[in-house]
């Protein structure tokens, strides 16, 4: 097992990383100090997980609450269940809640434990790639409305994040995918080295090498946490974790959340952010080559989907939470290895590289 | 004009209270900031004075969501109104949302605040007594749950309290009596001179003398601001502001939001909690009858609602947030001006307290 920490001060948390954690009772149990606990799961996870889980948490009073699958899920409404049952049981504001599932459950659970009376205890339990390498740690949580993704929200930190790796043995391949376009994201925003690691092992990491996948894990959090414990509130560099994000939260509203997965989206905005920055002279076609060409060993889309015209995509950034003053401000790349943020482009470039990224475009 | 400080740091920001207010562009200028505004208000309050902020707010760029009026809008469902407004009109993080009306628009507006992309600054314009002497000072946003009365929501402090005593004199009677119970509460918890003012002046107060509005509501906001500046997330001594809100929770939720106003919930409520103390010996049945007396001058209820049992009372104030470790806390009286929190009250005694002060048994 492996522990790094994400350093926040008094909201200081470790990330556990190892096979058959959820097993470990000694590891939870100091975050279980509250009388009550419940856990928040989706139907696919559940029955998988829950029962090991429950176990593991011994004979302690629990609850849970069971979400539908899928990013379409991930609303106010959805939410309101995990009030309602936190009312149902009378919890009061010393219960712990344990989000165990991917992002979408980690999101909503983050969430409903910052409003529930004002804010309790939460723990994330990601089972999903993307979830162990991105979203359970940092303390972003929030729904997604109709007109653009994770809207509603707030800033709250988990008390741990608990990583079994066990668990990515009943992940499918479609979002064993979407993960490794997070992990990609690191190498390209801030971790020269890693993309180079990542070019010599991605079909190790295909075919889920436990050994490559927790070295991949380990590096991606270890990346997410330094990242955080610097800016925790994005008021500057954690923005750049949002390579892609732009661009790729487009195409989730766009064609209504869950059609293209979170991972498939941003691997799509990391090529538009490439070829944007190849557009401006900052890198090279070599490099946006190398970036498509390892998503697409990634078994991840390189273009657009093709109900998406680039109006339809350009009016749909224009909500995203990145703009300021008017203006849209994209991470874009110096180099492999390096991101920044933007709002000086030229917006005719910005065009270029929508139309460009259009599947009947690239064909 | 008087102006009071919420000293909480970087988060620090001014109380102005004085007539007229509304019209003065100076006060709002700085905080106006953004490219971007929206004021958030209600049918009742919308009519009397929108026109009137929109004039002072200038040739600025603004939007505005009018909500239905009540208690029993205060839903997660009445929230997303001002979501899809500011995602309508393509709202950015640097949005400022105006808070104006009573505390349900302020503590919605608030908590919209909180939650639209994580957070954008908002400023507070309260409208009624009972929002300008309380809910708009300290950072307290929240909706309803249909099992329980602010169970959903965020500490959020305002950058600026705008408090006009003009906008009282369209203020209904049943209005400004439940503000008055929220001033009176501050000379109950803290404030014993205080509280022998009120029982000086309160037929001038009933009289809608301006100078003793003015008065009251400044001292209550010193009140409010010395004890948010103490103990900004309730960690402690900030639970002190809920004499009465145990019990008058359960008369909102019990009933049904918005059958009581929240002013009179409470007044129902702080007997209850003298009564309380009486019966354990802390305060003499003197105190309880000036308070009751008090309470009566200010045309406010002194008993609970003739339709709640004592057992229907109990079982709702189980959910407060005031519960901890399973056990009921609840804020008592040591004399008038001195209150204290407790869960080690027999209750047997709370069942007695309950039990008189159902309106069948004191008459």
């Amino acid at each position: 097992m492996k522990t790094l920490r994400v350093e926040l001060g008094q909201r200081s948390y470790p990330i556990h990383i190892g096979d058959g954690l959820l097993s470990n009772t000694s590891l939870l149990a100091p975050y279980l100090a509250g009388q009550q606990l419940m856990v928040v799961s989706n139907e696919t996870v559940a029955p998988l997980y829950l029962e090991s889980l429950l176990t593991t948490l011994g004979g302690r009073a629990y609850e849970s609450v069971i979400l539908p699958d899928g990013e379409a899920y991930k609303t106010l409404e959805t939410l309101n269940q995990i009030f309602d049952a936190l009312l149902n049981k009378q919890c009061s504001r010393d219960t712990t809640l344990i989000a165990l599932g991917g992002g979408v459950i980690g999101d909503m659970c983050g969430f409903a434990a910052a409003c529930y009376q004002r804010g309790i205890p939460f723990i994330q339990i990601p089972t999903t790639l993307l979830a162990q390498v991105d979203s359970s740690v940092g303390g972003k949580t929030a729904v997604n409305h109709a007109r653009g993704k994770n809207m509603i929200g707030a800033f709250h930190q988990p008390r741990c994040v608990l990583i079994d790796t066990h668990t990515l043995s009943t992940l499918d391949d479609r979002q064993l995918s979407a993960g490794i376009a997070e992990v990609i994201k690191y190498g390209l925003i801030r971790d020269a080295n890693f993309f180079l690691w990542l070019e010599e092992n991605i079909d190790r990491l295909m075919a889920r090498d436990s050994v490559a996948l927790a070295y991949a894990i380990e590096r991606s959090c270890q990346n997410k946490a330094d990242v955080v414990a610097a800016d925790e509130h994005e008021q500057g560099s954690r923005a750049l974790l949002n390579l892609g994000h732009t661009f790729g939260h487009a195409i989730e509203t766009g064609l209504g959340y869950g059609e293209w997965l979170h991972g498939e989206a941003i691997a799509a905005g990391m090529v538009m952010a490439a070829d944007l920055s190849a557009r401006l002279g900052w890198i090279s076609q070599t490099e946006v080559e190398r970036t498509r060409r390892l998503l697409q060993r990634a078994k991840l889309p390189i273009t657009g989907p093709t109900e998406l015209e680039s109006a339809e995509m350009l009016k749909l950034m224009a909500v995203d939470k990145k703009v300021k003053a008017g203006r849209l401000r994209l991470v874009l790349l110096k180099s492999i290895g390096e991101a920044v943020i933007s709002d000086t482009f030229d917006p005719a470039l910005l065009h270029a590289t929508l139309l460009h990224n259009q599947p009947h475009n690239r064909e």
